[in-house]
């Protein structure tokens, strides 16, 4: 397994213009390239550690996975560097037929490389990837005072960005607020992958009744990998996009923005949210 | 054009709980989709704004477009959505035929869909863009109470994080500290790719002798977009990563991060950097 942090030499200038050379610890990325059959399906900068998990979410959220048994194997290829070091940066997957058959369709799901098929078509339909789960229909709700404290509860687990500052972080709750995963990654789509991946490993999928927290903004890719997983409801410390938005209310998902202190945002489907004044 | 703010009624949850419904500004995400001779070459999410910019940077970062000769034409497919108004999701280029050939490479520089060639071949080779200038070349030297400047001065141009808290910022900047450009977009990437086009259509690259400034961490992908453009400097307001360091003492590349207040790190060639005290 590839290192999490590495510690680097570096020049402390202070205000007064004194320099301090000193330790200090880094998050570590590399990439990672995920094979089929020796073909390159994909290769993403990650902080390595689950990388199992990270892969397997990516695989659902690319709509190529959808049952742990669609998953045959992941591992990684037994190659070495020019030092004669294992890299760990490659992974090689089997996946069931009908799976593998997936993958192998003209126009994949995957956005960067979706086209939209005809000049001007809706672009939304275009990077979207169909969930198989009716997000819609789940009827969890929450407490506002459960969604408030999942920032601070999460932040306790995010070990790696306390001594680097240079992560982001996803954490998987129950509607009474109980942490079941983190994850933390210098991509934040990687870092939400790695929790949809430990969920599909573990038979969990679709993530209904569940709250997915996430340390910075909602982008329309982080709501849609909530919505392919199952997950009902998402809340993000900073602002969502417009499209974000837009999936969220198209899709039936609760997004819940700016979670800072003890008051947030509602962005769709607001009624999932109790709280104990209001409506 | 497309918009960059969209207003979109949400329901702000208090700490007492009552709920206030009230319109708020977001910052708008939209897939583009860049096209040479009808193929698809790239999508991407971005903020609508200097769409020209962005995918002139990133055929610059990509190693396809080295002078603004080799950019033919850049514009908006005349395509209608649903509802028959332009989507402007959709640009069409035409590079010189040197230009083409180098997007119809196989293996082509895309490092989403790179392979490593061999397995357990040197990773960082693999994603690696080589750029046409030797940044390590570079004399320019920046003083360091220009560099804690350029946060603020940075700031003050972000109008649309003002409105809306959703967006990265970039900024270049010369050594005396003068802004040059700045852009804002929910894809970090994407606001360097627009200020490395622009530079690109005003004929300036390579960038030597200026300053890159960026609103959070330093990824790979953003030190390699500043090599490539010969972009000396660059200075990030959070944390690097630990491929973004090596990246930048590699190529030659001073790297500052934690650039806050009046102190900072140096992560690599700091003899770019002049402080009063110190050496």
């Amino acid at each position: 397994m590839g290192r999490i942090t590495s510690r680097r030499r570096v020049e402390r200038v202070a205000p007064d213009g004194t320099r301090l050379s000193r330790v200090d610890t880094l998050a570590v990325e590399a990439p990672l390239e995920v094979r089929l059959g020796g073909d390159v399906l994909n290769v993403t900068m990650r902080t390595p550690g689950n990388d199992v998990d990270l892969v397997a979410g990516w695989l659902v959220a690319e709509g190529l996975v959808r049952d742990r048994s669609d998953l045959v194997s992941a591992s990684y290829c037994a190659g070495l560097d020019d030092e004669g070091r294992q890299t760990y940066n490659v992974m090689e997957v089997a996946l069931v037929d009908a799976a593998a058959r997936r993958a192998d369709r003209p126009g994949r799901s995957t956005w960067t490389n979706s086209a939209c098929g005809v000049c001007g078509a809706s672009s939304l339909d275009a990077v979207r990837v169909a969930s198989p789960y009716d997000v819609a229909a789940d009827d969890v709700t929450v407490d506002a005072e459960v969604l408030t404290s999942l920032p601070d509860r999460h932040r306790e687990c995010q070990k790696v960005f306390e001594q680097t500052g240079g992560l982001h972080a996803a954490g998987l709750f129950d509607a009474a607020g109980e942490l079941l995963c983190a994850r933390e990654d210098v991509g934040r789509h990687n870092a939400v992958d790695k929790i949809v991946g430990w969920a599909l490993r573990q038979g969990r999928l679709p993530l209904r009744g569940h709250v997915l927290q996430v340390s910075g903004r909602a982008s329309f890719e982080l709501v849609q990998k909530a919505v392919v997983a199952g997950i009902p409801i998402m809340s993000a410390v900073s602002a969502p996009s417009s499209l974000a938005v837009e999936l969220a209310e198209d899709s039936g998902l609760t997004l819940a923005g700016f979670v800072r202190g003890s008051s947030f945002n509602l962005y769709s489907h607001a009624g999932r949210v109790r709280s104990p004044a209001g409506r």
